[in-house]
């Protein structure tokens, strides 16, 4: 037979993605496939999954304000922030989020993952130190591998931990990054104890309050200022304005000289397209609704406790929520795929967190209040994640 | 004296961020501060510095498809994608995405910047190896940084060099990673040598075509289908929502089995919110006007090369535009600034890149062509930028 050039190279052009069916071969066995699944408009499910926490995504003043920035604004900023992608109402935005958080000033990012990398990668680098708990964030933790600094990762909540790697370092420079309010379990971080050893051991603190922004502290100014340490020259805030504020985007706040620096060298900031008008008039315009309707924050957390109380006292695992996130163990990924599928087919839509998404192994369901459920909504989701729990759960039948 | 933790503590605190202001004081010796500069809505100024390549995202029936799905869909996607985040609009933005580049499938992200942090380490990984062109876009530099691959960056647009480090490479899979226009000087990559390289030795082709989209190939299809890659089974294109469709977001698109990866496994995908309904509208419409109006594509191009044919016989030194970015190099960091604020006081604005944002250290103003821009516009900004080069910058006077 002649050598045929032409089929070798389709061989190798074909092939040279064949991997991932194995990879994919390998998920499926595990129980770790994803689907998306679209939604419709007009969904009628109960919606237990999402974390537009005030429901302020869909407030007609929020949407409102979006639509009427796109018209007068445009699709898109056009650019990067630094060329022309700063309308003024980005400014604005930055100035008020500045204000309501009580810090000296604030720059907003296209999500609340690149706020993350640049403030990560940003105030770290070569022959700094960095310490974070075992559950970062994803986002956080992605900052963490690109910035070349020494990072030691410690145990969940631990603030001995911190301090103990804090003191053992090698570099002159560090800083602690933690979330607030943890994504998976609900969970509070340490912040009181976190400040202490930074400050003991002269580093800074970066605090990821994605959760706890709109549901946390007074009137809402989160985890960061619930812990009095809004403002503090040492303390950097980032948060998301995709979750409580209903919109799309993130920030950071903090000192001047930290969001000066940030604009100047953070590459997810500099190398990025600016938040688009709609999202950035949208974040804007919630924030002046949980100003003037504080009591969003209060009954997000009230609606949360309530369910996390009601679905343990039905006998089911269930974390104590710090803020919106509600999380119920699952006994398999397996077992958790179907018990949130059974919910869904009983009209409640719920989170199902599965390895690589949790940072235990253990897979869960993941609920989050919102301040628009009534008592009616949370009787019935009760009711359907009681009635589809499998028997492993330990619910009371 | 008393020893006075309390002053000690104090002092600690505050001194946390000193560091910056070094860093900041070195930047603005050498010129590199930076500055935002918030626009107004009806600011007057001939725009050549944004990526709105086919003048789209003020374009009505993109901006109104934009603020109707605001009203229908809410202001914010309310989750990650794998969760809540995903509406029948990300869908049908998927499909028509890869329907008009001709790939088996897409997958949308929150930025350009995301899409391509997850196209890069979701397909690479421990034990591969990548290449990389040394002109390479931050994100996807960052992404190389994430991947934990053995990664070989080789001297710009140098197919041979990329051959060389593919063959002497220590791993089997790899994956050689480019821009197909790149951002700063507008040149084009060789991708039909980079293909043919990539298959002689069994790696896989990554084309971020975030200023090849709209601009470049059949109809604005992208420099993928110009160079007739378009759905190869070991080509994946990455691009972008925020430059010539008019909105904000990014997307990956190949083969189906790599979609579905992404889908598994990307971080930046699986644990960020989900695009926005405006920006997702916008998109899906800017794409729908592209498709009846090919002509746009053309006429930004033409309009790049007229920019770029008359600043040259006025004696500047010009890029060759393969695409709608025109470059025009700067005797410094400084003059590039005062080059670039005259001419914004003429009511003319144009980019001004200088280092770490361009990869040789020359600083240059960058023009961008638009669809949209007259004749009249094309004159106005030649005799700006003429008038106000610097006598450095060799422009006949
Ligand atoms: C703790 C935390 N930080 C950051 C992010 C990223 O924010 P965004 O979705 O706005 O990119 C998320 C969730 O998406 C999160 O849960
Ligand atoms: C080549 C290239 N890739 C990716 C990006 C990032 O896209 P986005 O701004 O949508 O995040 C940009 C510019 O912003 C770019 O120029």
């Amino acid at each position: 037979m002649v050598h045929d050039p032409g089929a070798v190279r389709l061989d190798a052009v074909t092939s040279v993605f064949d991997w991932l069916d194995t990879r994919a071969d390998e998920r499926r066995r595990a129980g770790l496939a994803r689907r998306l699944r679209p939604r419709r408009p007009d969904s009628d499910l109960l919606d237990l999954a999402g974390n537009d926490y005030l429901g302020l995504a869909r407030d007609k003043r929020v949407a409102g304000a979006a639509a009427a920035a796109t018209l007068r604004w445009g699709a898109g900023s056009t650019g990067s922030r630094l060329v022309t992608g700063t309308t003024e109402l980005h400014t604005e935005l930055e100035h008020e989020l500045a204000a309501f958080c009580g810090t000296q000033a604030a720059l907003v990012f296209s999500s609340g993952f690149t706020a993350n990398l640049g403030a990560v990668t940003a105030l770290s680098g070569k022959g700094s130190a960095i310490v974070t708990d075992a559950y970062l964030h994803a986002s956080l933790i992605d900052g963490c591998r690109l910035s070349r600094a020494d990072v030691a990762v410690v145990g969940h909540a631990d603030p001995a931990a911190v301090a103990h790697a804090l003191r053992t370092r090698r570099t002159e420079r560090a800083l602690v990054v933690t979330d607030s309010v943890f994504s998976v379990d609900g969970d509070l971080a340490p912040l009181p104890e976190l400040v202490a050893a930074c400050r003991a051991h002269g580093a800074a603190l970066v605090v990821d309050d994605a959760h706890g922004l709109g549901v946390l502290g007074p009137g809402g100014r989160g985890a960061v200022a619930d812990a009095g340490l809004s403002g503090e020259p040492d303390v950097v805030t980032t948060i998301t304005l995709s979750k409580a504020l209903g919109a799309q985007g993130g920030a950071v706040l903090g000192p001047r000289r930290v969001i000066k620096h940030l604009v100047d060298s953070a590459r997810s900031f500099i190398f990025d397209t600016g938040l688009a008008p709609a999202s950035t008039a949208a974040a804007l315009t919630a924030l002046g609704v949980l100003r003037e309707e504080p009591e969003l924050a209060t009954r997000v957390r009230s609606t949360a406790l309530s369910l996390a109380e009601r679905l343990r006292a039905a006998g089911l695992t269930v974390t104590e929520p710090a803020a919106a996130v509600v999380s119920v163990l699952a006994p398999s990924p397996e077992l958790a795929v179907r018990w949130a599928d059974d919910c869904r087919a009983a009209g409640v839509w719920v989170g199902c967190f599965r390895p690589p998404s949790v940072p235990d192994q253990v897979s869960r369901l993941r609920l989050t209040a919102r301040a628009d459920l009534t008592e009616g909504d949370v009787d019935r989701a009760v009711d359907v994640i009681t009635r589809c729990a499998p028997p492993e759960a330990g619910a009371a039948s």
